[in-house]
């Protein structure tokens, strides 16, 4: 998986049936610092995320397995919201307010 | 997904059975802003997207979940046309004339 | 799927069962004007294609569901010959003497 | 399969309920000299895994093979702990005082 | 598929029990000239290849096709040893000395 942080969402009306009713929201893919390795990757939320939290992100077939996203076409999704990163040197509190 | 600016289109003759009929797009997959990140994917499209759209491209076996593309051969569709993409700082339009 | 200049072929004798028998080309994957993006790709031909073709390519699972290489170890495979590619802007057509 | 250093581990609450229970670990993805080539890739961890082993990390669909990953929402984990990694010029030890 | 140029091997006591049996191999993804594209891709072997082949490499489901990979948590495998590359300008062979 991969770490993202929200930073907003998207509206779209014409979209594939399967979609509606999902929450596009879009991340950066960033280290365990917080610093951006890929932006603005949109992801379907299925753990309640919204803009400033950092979460885990799954991709390809993974992104399907939450059942919210089940038989959708999804190539990646919120599948845990972070609490806390833990490295050798440091800890990294997920505070929106950060 | 990735957020996709469509720029033109492809032509091809000899193809796959199963990708007749289909109509296959370019797009350049660009950040939140509309800066490209990867030029010219091509995408199949299932929303009736057209130049200047900017739209959700699905990629892997999610490409073939929208009933237009299920048994082709496609690692890559359009799954939603984006009205709106909202930021933590700013919102973009997705006019055409922009 | 991705744009793809054929710029050769591989031999190998040694390979698994089911590769026996189909022809392994050499793509530089391209953007619309002819940029190498990423340089040779090995990729399988379903269409007939040669040296010289613009190609699209199709990764993954995606590149198992022609006929010709279903159920053989087959990560990309031509898909289509590209005959002209339209962008906003210009026109390239696919010429071999280009 | 990519060679991954353990960096350390993160914390969620918030989260899809297949993956309850499960070890998410952060790696470095480094080439045979331990050099960075990717940074922060969240695994799940099936070897007993910890901070400062050198492991080889699956991706995709091949990531949910392992008994404890089958069924969750796991795009990348990890299928073996390195002891040694024999390259043409130099042997290197996964040594975790290294 | 990628071309592979193999470099060594690695060795793993604690590895999923599936991956019992298969060698594992160290690859540098190179292009038709043999310049390195990415360092240490660790691929599992099912052609009899050794350090300094040139070799075929299939990624993620296609690299479960070959018999002696099915079932086993691997996303890389060698399913050719190329013995020629063949381009416009130039021909390649697999010589292990060069």
């Amino acid at each position: 998986m991969k770490i993202g942080k929200i930073t907003g969402h998207v509206n779209a009306t014409a979209k594939d049936a399967k979609l509606v009713g999902l929450k596009t929201l879009i991340a950066d893919i960033v280290d365990s610092d917080g610093v951006v390795l890929t932006p603005s990757v949109v992801v379907v939320d299925t753990c309640g995320a919204g803009v400033g939290d950092t979460v885990l992100i799954a991709d390809g077939s993974a992104a399907r397995i939450p059942a919210a996203t089940t038989g959708a076409p999804v190539d990646a999704s919120i599948v845990a919201i972070v609490e806390q990163i833990y490295n050798s040197n440091q800890i990294n509190n997920n505070k929106k307010e950060k």
